[in-house]
This record gives C-alpha cells, structure tokens and sequence, in this order.
C-alpha cells in the first residue's frame, strides 16, 4: 500500500509519499498532524496545510527572524506571535542581545507536537529569556503596553481559519503600538506567485498600520510554488544599508540560508512582485 | 471527470488539473506533449517532465539569456543549444549588439510544437538573425570553428535522456574551444535542492571545461522544489561588477524577473547550495 497526502492549491497539487503517520489530533482550534515522508522528512501540518519540514524549515526561520533582529540596531524585547513549533525562537535566541521573548501561541497543541517530534526546532522554547503565553494574538497585541517592544514577529498560518486577524490592519496598528519609535516588525506574507488581490490586500493592511514596509522573499520548497515572501515593516524609515552585516557573524556558522550577501539580495524583488504590489 | 497531469520525483509529486491535451507526438528522441492547465496555462512536456508553462517560463528565458548578455561587454555571436522552444532567442533578440544566433535543436518536432501551441515564446525563430540547425548539440560543438564565438547558452533537458551528454567534461571542453578568450557560456544547472552529488557532477564538468563558474538561482514555480540554477562559465575570471547594468535598461519594460537589483542577487547563493557545491 502506497500512502501519500496531498496539499491543493487551485488546480495544483503538491504530494508527498508518506513514510509513517506519527500523531493526529483535533484541537480547539485546527487539526494537527505529524507525518513522516519519504523526500522532506518530518512535517508539522496545521488543517491539511503544510507548517514546516525537517528539511527546509530553517529557510523560513532564518528569514523571519534574523532580517528583523539584523535590521534592529539592538533589539532587547521581542514578542513572536504565532510560531507554536519554537522554529523561530530557536533562531532569535542567536541574538546575545535579546533578553526577552514572549511566545504567543493560540494553540497549545502545536507547542506539544512541536516539542514531541520536532526537538531541533521547539528547543530553544526552554530558553530561560523564552516566556510563553497561550492565548489569542489579536488580543495579546490590543491589550499590549505601549512603546515597550524592540521587535515583533508575525509566524503566523495563512489568512484563512484561526490566522485570519493576524492579517487585517487593526492588528498591525496594535503591533505597531506596541513598538518603540524604532521598533520593527517581520510577518510572513504569502508567496509571490498567489494573485495579486490577495497580496496586495497584506500589504494595505500593513501599510495602514506602519509608515514603511519591505517586502523579502526566498525559496521555500514546501511551501506552494516553492517561493515565499515576509515583510519588514517600521514607523521610521529604513533601508537595506542599515543592517548590522557584522553581527551575522557571531552565528554565521549555524545558519543554512542566510550570509552576508543574502541579507541585501532577499530584498531584490522579481519585476512581476513588484507590479502585483503596485511597486513600479 | 477530472484529468490530472503528474510529474513525480522522489516521494515528490507535483500535479496540475488539467483543462485539455492539445498535442501528443513521440519523435525520434522523445515523447512532446502540450496540455492546458488551469493553474499555470498552457505546458510544453518532453518524456512526460515540465519544459515551459505559461505562467513562468520567462523567468527561465530570462536567467539564461540575459545574465550572460549582460555580462559580456559586447556579445555578437551566439550559438543556443537546445532551446527549442525559442524563449531563450527571444530574450536575446533584445540585444541590438547581437548580429547572429544559432539554434541547434535536436528535435525538430519541438521547434514544431513550440511555433504551433506557444507563438509567443517562439516567435523570434523567424527572425533573419536566426539560424536553425537541427542536430546534435555536442557534434555540432565539437566540430565548431575555435576562438569564434561570444556567448554559449546550454537550453538543456535534464542529465538524463538526450540530454545527458550536454552535462559531460567533453562537451564544456569544447565549448570553451569555440568561444573567444572573453566568450561566456551559460548553462541551466538543475536545482539546489537536488542532491549535493548530482549537482557536484555538473560543476566539476564545467569546472574542467572552464577556468572560471559562478552558479545562480530564480525561482521557477513549476520546475521540481520550484527553484533553479544557471551557472555563468568563462575562460577569463569574472564578477559581478563587470554587468554592464545599464545596458538592461534598453529593455528593461520588456522584462517580467530581472531588473538591476536582481541581475546581481541572482549570485548571491544559499550556505546549504554552497555547501552541496564544496563553496564554503
């Protein structure tokens, strides 16, 4: 018997050969499964979606959360919303300068499947600076003591289901609120390749909340089409020229996407993104 | 009844719904297929793997014709190996310095296919700079007149079938012996998501053809993983700064990938596709 699972995406199917079925669970919230496939490896499926692979997730975690904390002359206090698997606290836990980070996970189910089968990925969610919250993000950032926060990341699930307010504008403007005048925030946004209404309804949205955005983009190979997209966002102007290029190389060696020269090259965008975006 | 278009890889399988075949021939060297799509248009199949879609084939075409363009100070005279399709002479009819190309296309059938199902892709194949020749890509090579030739572009199939002697050390061997002392060759080579073997494979090739190769990379939604490499190979030593960047802008409105920003990012490489390639 052959198994496969099967993610579509309008007229488009990505399938993976399954190796074995490792956890089912129906939450409060979204299905949860935990397969284990012959090409990717261990994956996390939130609602039939795929969340992350064992083999590309540091491509999404590198990206969201070390062009943020990089951008950040120094960031101290950060709060990640979303981002149950721990993938990207792992990752912003590389920053010494970080003293603090809040989780907000909805869903404490994925933190658990998180922690059974992804131990590379939900480690560092032990950290001692690592203060997990399980609640609802929208609430978590209205609710937030203002002009505190250094960076907040948005790892959100797609705009449909229990993700869909971490998309609108109210919510960036509670995010931006919650930040210091020079404070930043990263949210993943979709991939380059999806319609164009969609896409520019983020970036609307975004634009409603924060003065600035930068969309960045990489490849994602089990994400759909392969090709992702964040977006940096500020109250303060920004550009590529005020990273930190130097501090990438207190963790250089533990990253498998990022170096120097991406840090600038993920904010070079395909002419026809820019179009859909209204950028040219 | 629904029909479903399925190319497999590895565990891997990418599936498109499909609207209506439109064309079925077995050449001499291979199966041709064209089937509308509703995700990504009209395909161009060769042994039942994806060639070009609609959708996305311009960021293939674009990546293999202008990079080496663009980084030659003054390309004349270009020999297009493979390419059938005639997107990569399409892309480099847009260089007035261009006087001649020749499209050396083993299969006649899918110059045939291309005319009939993709006019757009294929149109400047009537172009009086253009000559094809219709053989194999590594005879004609090996008896070309040495020291002639300004660009070489390597518009191959995969490592397997017909194509597969378009990837061996001979083969690069004489197309550094046909090009002139600051000739260009640009070959696709595969995704950085394959194996580190397989793509090793390749570059040592080229490495033992050339003095000189730099990889890079595009997102290309229907090739497998959706992201691809070009490597750019040159007798002479090369870098990025050399682009002549301004010379873009005679067609840059025509693009739909590159614009300045990118024909430089496209070099700015993954650390895990440096690592398979031995670049770190």
């Amino acid at each position: 018997m052959q198994l496969w699972f099967h993610e579509e995406d309008n007229g488009l199917k990505f399938s993976y050969k399954i190796k074995d079925v490792l956890y089912r669970e129906r939450s409060a919230y979204q299905s949860i499964d935990v397969i284990d496939t012959e090409a990717v490896g261990k994956m996390l499926l939130i609602d039939g979606l795929v969340m992350i692979t064992e083999s590309d997730e540091f491509v999404y975690h590198e990206c969201i959360a070390h062009i943020p904390a990089l951008a950040h002359s120094n960031p101290r206090k950060v709060v990640v919303i979303g981002g149950g698997d721990g993938g990207t606290v792992r990752e912003l836990l590389k920053h010494p300068s970080i003293e603090e980070i809040t989780l907000c996970e909805i869903d404490d189910k994925v933190i658990e499947a998180s922690r059974r089968f992804f131990p590379e990925v939900s480690a560092g969610l032990d950290n001692p600076k690592v203060n997990t919250y399980i609640g609802d993000g929208v609430n978590y950032m209205k609710n937030h003591e203002p002009s505190t926060l250094d960076l907040v990341i948005i790892d959100s699930t797609d705009p449909i289901g229990p993700g869909e307010g971490l998309f609108t504008k109210d919510f960036y403007s509670s995010v931006a609120q919650s930040l210091k005048s020079n404070g930043l925030m990263a949210c993943q946004s979709e991939s380059p390749w999806y319609g164009s209404e969609s896409l520019q309804r983020i970036f609307d949205n975004v634009a409603g909340g924060f003065g600035h955005y930068r969309p960045y983009v990489a490849p994602v190979s089990t994400y759909p089409r392969g090709y992702w997209s964040w977006t940096l966002a500020s109250k303060e102007a920004w550009s590529v020229g005020d990273f930190d290029f130097d501090r990438l190389e207190l963790f250089a060696d533990s990253l498998s996407y990022l170096n120097k020269d991406l840090l600038a090259a993920v904010f070079s965008l395909p002419q026809f993104y820019k179009k859909k975006l209204g950028l040219l």
